[in-house]
């Protein structure tokens, strides 16, 4: 197999940054690469400064002293052409434009200034990214392009025309301790466009899950072509910007494209197998539960350690998503009336554990019953905190110690560690915060998909599931 | 008119509190009321202690010297009936019983125990408030029967069968701002049920709003008929638990309440013209703008704030939710050409400021041209935190003066002040965590409903102004 044309620009050796300053986006292109010890050369260029960020700046990107394989612009579009015409001349390989105002405006003169930048770019064979986009994300090579997105890597990967987008699915889905394998931030999708990005991220080893925040697409039966292949091989996600009159209107002036009808879109992504997803939020959700639970293919759902109306609640939410929530098999009643459970007639699935009151056991042995039995597909599991605070100090290895599921299954497992209302009390709700934080981590350190509620948790699921169900065996 | 049944016990002199001790749930009742300031005698009923909380201890309620008037009771259903008669011999006006294991367990005598109780108070005229719940808050007669719950009144009422989601609605409703006149948990809704709640609320001069989680309605025809009365008047909001097969498994082992067919109940909400909504989250998210904005009475949306990939969802996210984000108003357009403004051709309905880099007013200048122009019927308004930490110290002052509409407009302004990623850096963590807190409160303080992203924020929108177009004028 030939190396793919996205993979031939994406390992620079060095990198110029155009428009680079100390103060300003520009110069917020170099100090990420710094943050994450990007290895190679950074050159700034701007002819206004001798140098930006400590290091020596050159006028411009023919001036700079042996190769450079990786351009970032952010320069004004007024100067684009002869930035490019340096490109080629330097023999540069991909140049991402942060470089903004051309198509999107809905200008004349715009437009075909972009158009322009195309014809030069692909006669003197440089590569772009964008314009009007952020650009690239890459932990591996230490290529960021935001302060504080994460230094470790991972198997999911990211395409989106917005560049906020990128910034809000990294930081969110890192929250919940996804890592990327690539994330690419494209804009206008003037030379590279988004069958190229998921064609990439197909036959890339390096990444298990696909994401895509798309806004439209200029070759339809290329992308469907595409998206067929990649969801033959790997859960695709995909978030389609633009769906109603106004959204269309919206991305015509973010980033120039024909958002197209959404039914056909819809139709298309389900039809190629993918996940259609309506927003950032359900996207992180679904990513979390593909990044760290096996495949989810059936709809049984197993759900323990909810209480009074949050049982009642979850039922409703699970069912809604399109899980189903059957009866407690009659085998664990029986094993439980065995046990002599004062309960065993009464409790049920989903299985409340708030009316277990006095016997602390009981919830552990019944989930890890649940979880075994196979009658289940998946187990949600109800994670909670401390009550409140007393006198005596929380022994959080022993509260883990009854969500601890590791050897008892191989099935999906997905916690649901619930929100609850801030204390009015600040030291209570820091004290609190703080347990908090430390579940989590140990959630996600036992490798667990983590979720603030039920429903969410469900409907992830549900969608997963449904890939599954789609999918050619 | 006649002072309502529920008026008559919600205004006690004096509380006892059986089963009540120094450690577990019983003693739970007396520290809520201590810490809001009951200002009443409080007796504790326990005949193991002689004090509890530092109060004298009595063994029996027939023992308290004087008149009681209203009893929590948490001692074990075994000793019910022996209760019941202490209070009707003592002549209590109300009992609370979080009391359970009644006809909730599925069992035959524990149902016939709840009948019998419900005999003996009936002969005994004493009213009960349960079994198997959490009981009243009232904030203006200072009980509370959770910890930290808030002193301050307000004007929204809340009815509940679980006691867990009354805790829930009154922590995070309060979390944005919205107080309470009184909540009621009333589990298995024995003596007061659904309707009295309800009709209660209606009647009540300090109740604007009025919410309720119902698990199941003992009289389908008297509730529908509440249901419109109350609707007349003021804004319901109903979440009803128990929708599908499983959930109504769950309500019947939760609070014993028949869930009834999912479609009537949702037929049966919108005929009256109440709002139906499916989850916690979006029942506060409707109590919010119910509480803080004038009534929202049309679906034309103006979008102000948003950013390039966020501003196309938020178009997308507002037309799903059933408001209508029509095209920027022709003569906006012409006042931005003739202010001189280079986008006024560019920019549009949602308003991507993103793209106005370098012109500082024109977001400020454009959304109150928005807020004040006919087309619209309500604004929602993108607020935004610093970008990231800087040498400089964050004005917040000048900050928030851009997002001051008082004056401006007397249409329904929606603030979104969007979570976003929490930085990998925890100095700028909570550097940003603090600034935020901050701006949320300015905004509250400006009486404006908050929501962490305009989905939430546009589907409440959209269920008031259903209510406002159901409702006969």
């Amino acid at each position: 197999m030939s190396v793919h044309p996205i993979e031939e620009i994406i390992h620079p050796r060095t990198i110029a940054v155009a428009g680079a300053s100390d103060s300003g986006r520009g110069g917020g292109f170099v100090s990420p690469l710094l943050e994450l010890g990007f290895k190679g050369a950074i050159y700034p260029v701007n002819p206004k400064y001798d140098t930006v960020s400590g290091f020596k700046a050159y006028a411009r990107i023919r001036d700079i002293p042996g190769p450079v394989d990786y351009v970032i612009s952010s320069i004004p579009a007024t100067h684009i052409l002869e930035l490019i015409d340096d490109c080629v001349e330097k023999k540069v390989k991909g140049v991402h434009l942060f470089t903004a105002r051309f198509s999107e405006t809905g200008r004349k003169d715009a437009a075909e200034l972009e158009r322009e930048v195309l014809r030069r770019a692909r006669a003197g064979n440089v590569r772009l990214i964008g314009p009007n986009c952020m650009g690239l994300y890459y932990p591996e090579e230490r290529i960021a392009f935001n302060e504080g997105m994460p230094r470790e890597t991972g198997t999911v990967g990211l395409a989106s025309q917005s560049g906020q987008v990128v910034g809000e699915i990294v930081g969110f889905a890192g929250q919940r301790g996804v890592r990327f394998s690539k994330a690419f931030s494209y804009g206008n999708a003037l030379d590279f466009n988004e069958c190229d990005y998921l064609e990439y991220f197909t036959q890339d080893p390096k990444t298990d899950v696909i994401l895509m925040y798309i806004e439209g697409a200029r070759d339809g039966q290329r992308f469907a072509k595409a998206l067929k292949e990649a969801a033959a091989v790997k859960p695709v996600v995909i978030l389609k910007g633009g769906r109603g009159s106004a959204g269309t209107r919206a991305t015509a002036s973010h980033t120039a494209s024909l958002a197209g009808s959404l039914k056909i879109w819809e139709s298309t992504v389900r039809q190629a197998g993918a996940i259609y997803v309506t927003d950032i939020e359900e996207l992180v959700d679904v990513a979390v539960s593909l990044n760290f639970a096996p495949p989810i293919t059936g709809r049984n759902a197993a759900v323990a350690g909810g209480s009074g109306g949050s049982s009642v609640q979850a039922a409703d939410q699970c069912e809604e998503a399109g899980l189903r929530v059957i009866p407690l098999p009659q085998d664990i009643r029986d094993e439980l009336k065995a046990q002599g459970s004062p309960i065993w007639d009464w409790i049920g699935n989903p299985a409340d554990f708030s009316i277990a009151m006095g016997d602390e056991t009981i919830g552990t042995v019944l989930m890890r019953m649940m979880a075994q039995h196979p009658a289940f597909d998946l187990l949600i599991m109800f994670v909670h905190g401390p009550w409140r605070r007393t006198g005596r100090e929380f022994d959080l290895d022993k509260h883990m110690e009854s969500y601890n599921l590791s050897g008892v299954t191989r099935k999906p497992v997905i916690a649901v560690y619930a929100d609850r209302p801030r204390s009015l009390d600040e030291k209570e709700a820091a004290w609190y915060q703080n347990i908090s934080n430390q579940i989590e981590e140990r959630l996600l350190a036992a490798g667990l998909p983590v979720y603030p509620n039920v429903g969410r948790a469900a409907r992830a699921a549900s969608r997963i599931v449904g890939y599954y169900e789609r999918r050619p065996q």
